[in-house]
């Protein structure tokens, strides 16, 4: 694939899925890394066409002696293309963060983002996933265990928290990234936290999806990169119907409650059943992206075996409990 | 697990699924292995508690030396558990059948058991498919590419036919299985060609999935089983929806084609474009098994990139065609 081809790849794409309008103004989230640096200068390229501004974003998460050395070459490449940059070290020790690093540093780069877009008022928020990304984060869900919602894995495009955060590179792999840096004699940063943090998802990426493409099937990434794209379209059609039935549901709300009548929520399809309980979660600003299976399958008891007034536990302060004829979906203040 | 608890379980299974009603006759396909000796056994157990009658079904593809031994012993298991047998032997070359012999044998097979509880006047037919199986197809269908329909892999019920084919082992796995049976210190024949015909599920089961389970997640059996199971409740929610979206998309229907409004539907959910078109091939009584991803993406492309006019041609002599503002869906007879 040549220069010329994955760029128009990579707009092909953006058209196709609508992920910018024209006159947006756009935050590209960049480590330095190959992903964000090809991002960053495909983006560019494809500027005027697309009738879009750029800011670029560079977290420091502060964890590697040479973090300063991955800002500095982020400074340079921003000067060289002319786009504007605003960069940010953490000044909080990650390491002593509570869950996992991986998670923690996620949470603050994106906040920093929303941060950024909102201080140059942009709406929208590009980042450098690619569809090696999204296999790998696909067969992790799999090998988790999961349903509709985690097979959907990464979005090209999803609201969060008011901004739209589109990822225009999940058409291309890694190696027709790297492929690209080099015919543009592009160098990056390489990050080896990145390759540290997570053992779960790296022996994914270096051991299962090399051995599938091996010994089963040499197309598997784009495979599963189709089926969470497909999976993805189903889950929306789901999740609308889900917000129309919570709404038929729904006997009395206050601030922190849903009571809904259980006898209703059992005559809904078995499939809406739980999206409408991970509906009435969201709504209630719980935590839903820790919301899996098991949470459903508890809930499933619940109803059907418990006693009258059992409850549940959800993550993120989110409680469900049975009371005669009604199930009551509730969150306490953090 | 003791023999009651792995029958108990069993039950529940039955149960909670409405497998069977009260006063069923069922026919149960028995090959003389392990898994279908067991679901004997088993629904043996329980047939006074459900209320239904049993009768065996054993076909013989005549494609191995011992396969008439297989025959013998079922008979003698038949026998000694008082149950009625209904035995044939494959007259055909099976080994010369055009397309895999695991199909093809499947194919002969299923048609012997329906024709079997038509005979006896059964409207159920159990097969001893368990979660083993369940796992290994979905994974098969993961890296072979698919989308919401081949995820659902194994239901627990499904009609076919006229008759109900119900799988009431889903619920256990394959160790439970042998462990059931040296507790009734219970025989079973080996099926040596069920080993040899299909190498890829093969792989699967003596590489991959003993693999996923000691360096991934030992219970990613069960996963995968979940996974399957509430996949099939979504897609049961997206197919009811979209037989009714194709009711009323149609501008003219003859016996062996559809005309739809293109531009309606282009107004239906992503989701259910396929699923209408998928629709449409069934009601024409195509082979709705063989199509997958692959061939809606094919159509996607007929409707947005290739000339009026264009055709796409689906497995089982469905073709699509576009013409102007329809889209005509149609079956060349076999």
């Amino acid at each position: 694939m040549t220069v010329m081809s994955l760029i128009s790849k990579v707009k092909s794409f953006i058209q196709s899925r609508k992920l910018f309008q024209p006159c947006d103004t756009v935050v590209i989230g960049i480590s330095g890394g190959a992903d964000s640096v090809a991002l960053t200068l495909i983006l560019n390229e494809l500027k005027h066409e697309l009738g879009i501004k750029l800011h670029l974003a560079h977290y420091d998460h502060n964890l590697r002696p040479d973090s300063a050395a991955d800002a500095e070459f982020v400074t340079r490449l921003a000067a060289r293309l002319n786009l504007f940059l605003t960069s940010e070290t953490c000044s909080i020790d990650l390491t002593r963060a509570s869950g996992s690093l991986e998670n923690a540093a996620r949470e603050y780069r994106k906040e920093f983002f929303i941060r950024t877009a909102d201080a140059v008022g942009a709406n929208v928020i590009a980042l450098a996933h690619h569809r090696d990304d999204l296999a790998e984060t696909v067969l992790m869900r799999i090998l988790r265990g999961t349903g509709l919602q985690g097979l959907q894995a990464i979005r090209p495009k999803r609201k969060l928290d008011g901004k739209t955060f589109v990822r225009p590179l999940l058409c291309v792999d890694r190696q027709e990234i790297e492929d690209f840096l080099k015919a543009k004699t592009q160098d990056f940063r390489i990050d080896e936290t990145n390759r540290r943090t997570d053992f779960f998802r790296n022996k994914i990426r270096r051991e299962l999806l090399p051995l599938l493409k091996k010994d089963y099937n040499p197309g598997i990434t784009g495979l599963l990169g189709n089926l969470a794209d497909t999976v993805g379209d189903d889950y929306d059609l789901l999740e609308g119907l889900a917000r129309l039935s919570l709404a038929a549901l729904i006997v009395e709300r206050t601030d922190n409650a849903f009571t809904l009548s259980l006898d209703q929520l059992g005559e809904e399809p078995r499939a809406l059943q739980k999206l409408i309980l991970r509906r009435a979660a969201r709504d209630l600003k719980g935590d839903v992206n820790q919301i899996d299976l098991s949470h459903w399958i508890e809930v499933k008891d619940l109803i059907e075996n418990r006693p009258d007034g059992s409850i549940v536990n959800w993550p993120g302060g989110v409680w469900i409990q049975k009371r005669a004829s009604h199930l009551i979906v509730g969150r306490t203040k953090a």
